[in-house]
């Protein structure tokens, strides 16, 4: 591009209609000149060619991305990772914010991300590495969504859960168990107080545990559970299958008693979340498989962040995340990152819960509600209520009596004396 | 993971049912024993816990995905890429493959993603680094899925194109112009000889350029063309959209004169284009948003191959990908691997037809051929068309005069002092 040319993918934010753009900030490494790195981005995911041939025209004023925003950070000898073919130059590193008029592509899920993470993104001349970090929606954009059905508050409201955090836990052996065995270990950690017990990622609708029969029998045990306990009990179904069977599940394992449904959020794809959202009479919970695919590498991708606030849009009233420690390889800064996209303001849309998860117990609660620092999240043993040495009673029971702690303001470790699934809890996994 | 627990986690592949599972080939990077990172690999993505606590069980032996080849590449003193949380330590190169059983989660995409792209893939303790490089089909799961309904050989006799490339060509401006002059630009390109003129990806339904005004606008300048020249032409209208319009969109477009659709592949979700594929009287044809942002790095992610061949399985007939040259940023064995997953025999499953593209025009056509070695290809330019200095008519034109030169055995470059087009075109974008 010529400078010329250049300067028609530039703007003044304060020039332009807040309610008419996107904010996009990506972090680049870029060949040559920065500026026509910046433009590059901009062009490529919006008018690549603006103007026909032999026509005096130009369609960047109303339809160009522009770059609102250029910081030069420093230079760099080659590429922070090595790519084929080879990048064998300088490159430096840049912040650029572009503000995308969404009139291109309209409030669309699909024909977003085309913009955003497409050709403009990640085939951009002189830019070889790049990772979009944030995105930042005006409410004209943000309106023509559901979002979460629910929300926080009324997740509280429906599950009667208050002022703590929400006990999910994840039914193990998680693939191969047959629905009469998995069901009766759904009914032992509710009884053990689990809020909402759950499917795996990975257990679906197999032959060995058709999900019609397995939310027949969950549903059953349920609803023993509460006549039991006399509170609300929660079999969170995995509808996670092919979009065109996503509805009739949903309606089949509701039906038979399942009062939450999984959907794994990108493998199914959330333009169609977004459609079950408009059907759905329960809430909806994201699991998290491909999306580390993406986002893993600091400098290249896409942050967990934006995808975070992609699946709140798409209408999850709850997030499953890799959550706090060495074993979910994701640094702290990252997981509250993905936190506050749940929770923080979004226009009209309702938070959704977060649930960063990853080998959890009773062994590692106080330090997740530290790191939170209040009780607006949901948390997701597996083994560490079904691989309990006293089983899923005293797995469930274990985590309770360690919020109890925490609620008293007691060290966990110190409650263990007075409980023995507790002290077993923190032997076990600690 | 115990040694004994350890080796639950392999197999000798001979000694497996060939037909019962998917063969996964994955590069990892790992701390400690690569034999314990390898089998938690396996673990990770199957049956995690594979007992009940006090039950006499084991589940790995009929459910467990299991390790039938670990080779030991290399040592490197770090990752390949810094990470945060950083892995300051050695890691070991290993190849993995890894027989799972596909009864696991069935022939359905959603559950396979997040069986081969999930928590066992990039969160298995020890494997920081990790890139599925391929993925292997037996018959039997491959069965379950309808393909292409053309494949190659189909869509040379609908569109009687034969022993050439296929001309594609997206009409530029891409974004902003109002229907009747793009109707306007792609008459004229298919007056020079183009086969197929195409929206942009970024340009699907926005409100000014409606895409049942513009379908019915370009359907007619198609059939216009296909009277002037007495062959087929191809109008390929870009349908992407929320997932519950595609099918509607897809019957609006086909009825209004659009005979293709295309869907961005990854935006949309892999299982909605399953599903279009089973309504769809049209040809499907793919383009790559996304993809990059998990295949870039040579050692992160998924390779683009799997991606390849899961876009063929999904049904579409046409993929479009990054090609050839420095443009697109990929490598050349990479681009050639992927023109192999679409072209490759795959049991019942129909070929795709390749469309390596970027920045294309008469210049590159004779270097494109070259690379892939035979006619069996599309081949799509924007500017190299629509960007021509003689407009739409002699920018097509020129690839049609370079198409002759090489079909003839004569250099392009050439066969230019015959024809004004071609030369305007070498001269323009060469």
């Amino acid at each position: 591009m010529h400078a010329d040319d250049i300067a028609g993918f530039f703007a003044e934010l304060p020039r332009l209609a807040a309610d008419a753009h996107l904010l996009l900030d990506y972090r680049i490494e870029c060949t040559g000149d920065p500026r026509a790195a910046a433009a590059h981005l901009a062009s490529e995911q919006s008018t690549a060619q603006w103007r026909r041939v032999a026509v005096d025209e130009d369609y960047r004023p109303r339809f160009a991305a522009k770059v609102v925003d250029l910081e030069v950070e420093t230079v760099l000898p080659r590429t922070s990772y090595p790519l084929e073919p080879a990048v064998d130059e300088p490159v430096s590193v840049c912040r650029v914010r572009i503000a995308h008029p969404w009139a291109n592509f309209g409030p669309r899920l699909p024909n977003m991300l085309s913009a955003v993470l497409g050709e403009g993104a990640y085939f951009a001349p002189g830019i070889p590495v790049v990772k979009l970090l944030d995105i930042e929606f005006p409410n004209s954009f943000l309106e023509q969504f559901d979002g979460p059905k629910y929300g926080i508050a009324g997740l509280r409201a429906l599950w009667q859960i208050h002022d703590r955090p929400f006990f999910f836990g994840v039914i193990k052996p998680n693939i191969g168990l047959d629905p009469e065995p998995f069901a009766e270990l759904g009914l032992a950690a509710w009884r053990g107080g689990l809020d909402i017990a759950k499917d795996d990622e990975m257990l679906a609708d197999p032959d060995w545990s058709p999900i019609a029969e397995r939310s027949r029998r969950l549903g059953a045990a349920r609803r023993q559970a509460e006549r039991e306990t006399g509170v609300p009990k929660v079999y969170l179904a995995n509808i996670t299958d092919e979009v065109d069977r996503l509805v009739e599940l949903h309606d089949t394992v509701v039906s038979n008693g399942a009062n939450a449904v999984m959907v794994n959020a990108l493998p199914v794809g959330l333009s169609a979340v977004r459609m079950l959202r408009k059907q759905a009479r329960v809430p909806l919970i994201a699991h998290f498989p491909v999306i580390a695919a993406m986002s893993r590498l600091p400098h290249f991708g896409v942050h967990t962040r934006v995808l975070t606030k992609l699946q709140r849009l798409a209408g999850f009233d709850v997030v499953i995340m890799p959550g706090f420690g060495p074993r979910m390889m994701t640094a702290e800064d990252e997981v509250l990152a993905c936190i506050a996209a749940c929770t923080e303001p979004m226009g009209p849309i309702r938070p959704a819960l977060p649930v960063p998860g990853g080998s959890d117990s009773a062994a590692t609660l106080e330090r997740v509600h530290g790191r939170i620092g209040g009780p607006d999240f949901g948390f997701v043993p597996g083994r560490g209520v079904f691989g309990h040495p006293q089983g899923p009673t005293g797995g469930a029971a274990s985590l309770r009596q360690a919020w109890q702690a925490i609620a008293d303001g007691v060290p966990v470790k110190e409650r263990a004396s007075r409980h023995t699934e507790l002290a077993a809890a923190l032997d076990t996994f600690g």
